[in-house]
């Protein structure tokens, strides 16, 4: 990806400018998701699809249909999904998980959830394996209270799990060199020998099955899958199908996406009514005009405006109810202030939810990662 | 190293030439082992030296003043050395574990023994990781047959033990990166990423304890522990100290070092009676002169002489026997042949011997690799 035909860079290590989505389509080499597929998933499940695919948040793949072939032949999928542990994680972080859940519940598979605490201290001078694996139980409490299957569903850390993982992992270590994975993940000479290595164990869980492997992600993330297809069936395993989200905007303003280290940039789980109150009214880029009047004149405009974005990624999922907003939004009848209103009701609903069931979630640790009844068939079981 | 203004190369990949032993350890920077120092060893240890230590076949160190200081001030210290797995050991391969064997019996001492099942599979294209475990597992009964203490020794296979190592080779990883590591292992950007990690696996070991670690290993590893000095006290741990061996020379004359892949260059631990026989007349390299009546006349040369120098390095531990050997040979006195057949009686005595500790080394693997005392302690134990 080069800058210079676009106003805008998507990279695993950057997102800058407002993206298109429809070039990075292009770009990437991936599929979108039009309305004959969408259409496909509805008549497979028998019911509503998830507001993000209806809203097309979700709106890029590769082999999903092949997925979708595999589950109506009775072949079946599994779906696999991850975390770089932070020490907090924010709403727009949650959105592979909240569709995940959504796809394990239609569909009734398994799902690998891996925890990277070794890469993330590997990538961060200054963090330490005690705080990489600190934050890792913090973020596995954010995580289960998605609502994870129990029984479905392995949470895993590298650092536990590396046993199991390590003939898998060195066989397709042994297809990757330096060159590849440098281009792929912005290594360098100077990289540490350790982030070197890690891709491997990224591709790892698509080979925990036997089956085609489905990988919720944002899309910056698929060049790290695109090596996984390089080599997977090489090694007797299928290439693994994604399905791409676009990016929850900063608060900031409709360009890049949230950043973990502007924490006004983004909400946080763990914000309370007020925090998420005042930076909301504070920092929420506005498609308002300037004075109220000018608004009611000129109207505001929904397509830049973070907290309408907001709203239209997940947090008003009422397909009719969101048309209403737009509506009046773009017309003038609703104010800035009124739309950051709604958004922060519904944020902070959404919130107390999900601190409770953080709270809740406390008990399941163990379920998820040990006990639970795939957790425990995956503790038996080496890779190989 | 360069070849430029010696005729020799040693580097962890290639033995070339004649090697200067004197050269090499001002090309390492190492220290030789002088008489002081073996006097203080033996004060120490109230006992005859080992043949391989009084005959200097271990010849040069780094800190093993330090580790007698340790030992003697009661800190202690321990023992590491390891293996990649190969399809058949042959007599060269043992010379760091009978030496390491001997020090554990002076001095009390646990021993750690690598078997790199990993890193055989990663540098060979040919092998599968299944091969390499099974040699893992054949060369263990070899490693056991030289007569370790089962309470003190703990051999482990990497693609076994690695949950318990993890946390403490990414922290190595962390440390070191590609360029270093290129330079050390000889690694190009088209090695695989592997291999290219796979340092931070052999660094490892040496901080097993928090005590100095001593390695007995031939002196082209070298350069391995000069990494693990670089950072080993960055980490918390002590720099490794090394005891370094020369080259057993190869069958087929007294430069380089016996390789594996021409069995024609070494004895294997598995090569019968007339095997041996057969390969020492007829590929021993011979230091005598092409006539009876010339040897007779002139005498032969035991520097050069293949089947002398075996005796010497280790087959004939008497230092009577070996000097009237030599004598004898060099005199004219001693054939060739008669030279050959002392060799190939005290080949074949000891590989008899081998061969029957070898069969009892069957119901000893599960000990040190998981029952023993240390073994037990090890598998209990996560490396931080």
């Amino acid at each position: 990806m080069s800058e210079s035909n676009n106003d805008f860079v998507v990279t695993p290590w950057e997102v800058k400018g407002k993206v298109d989505y429809d070039k990075l389509i292009i770009q990437f080499g991936t599929q979108k998701i039009n309305e004959e597929l969408k259409q496909r998933i509805k008549s497979i499940i028998n019911d509503e699809l998830h507001v993000m695919l209806r809203r097309n948040v979700f709106f890029s793949h590769r082999d999903l249909d092949l997925v979708l072939n595999d589950y109506q032949s009775g072949k079946g999928f599994f779906l696999y999904t991850g975390r770089g542990p932070s020490l907090g994680m924010h709403i727009g972080h949650l959105i592979p998980f909240i569709f995940t859940k959504w796809l394990q519940e239609k569909f009734k598979v398994n799902v690998y959830i891996e925890i990277t605490d070794d890469e993330k201290f590997l990538r961060n001078q200054e963090y330490t394996l005690e705080q990489t694996r600190q934050w890792s139980y913090e973020n596995i409490l954010d995580i289960i209270a998605v609502g994870f299957d129990p029984d479905r569903t392995f949470i895993f850390q590298d650092t536990e799990y590396i046993r199991n993982m390590y003939p898998i992992v060195i066989k397709i270590a042994k297809k990757l060199n330096f060159s590849e994975v440098k281009a792929t993940f912005g290594l360098e000479l100077s990289s540490n020998i350790g982030t070197i290595f890690f891709p491997a164990l990224q591709i790892a869980p698509t080979m925990f099955e036997k089956r085609r492997c489905l990988i919720p992600a944002a899309i910056d993330q698929d060049p790290y899958w695109r090596l996984q297809r390089d080599i997977a069936e090489s090694l007797g395993y299928y290439k693994a199908a994604q399905i791409h989200s676009k990016f929850l905007p900063p608060l900031t303003g409709p360009e890049g996406k949230m950043s973990s280290s502007d924490p006004n940039s983004a909400i946080y789980l763990t914000d309370d009514k007020k925090t998420v109150a005042w930076k909301i009214m504070k920092y929420a880029f506005s498609g308002g005009q300037p004075t109220v009047e000018l608004h009611r004149k000129y109207g505001g405009n929904p397509d830049v405006d973070v907290a309408f974005q907001w709203l239209y990624f997940y947090f008003e999922p009422d397909d009719k109810r969101i048309k209403e907003i737009e509506e009046e939004y773009r017309s003038g009848k609703l104010l800035t202030g009124e739309l950051k209103q709604i958004l922060i009701d519904k944020l902070n609903e959404f919130l107390e939810v999900h601190r409770q069931k953080r709270e809740e979630a406390k008990e399941l640790v163990h379920v998820f990662k040990y006990d639970g009844k795939l957790a425990q068939q995956m503790w038996e079981k080496i890779h190989e």
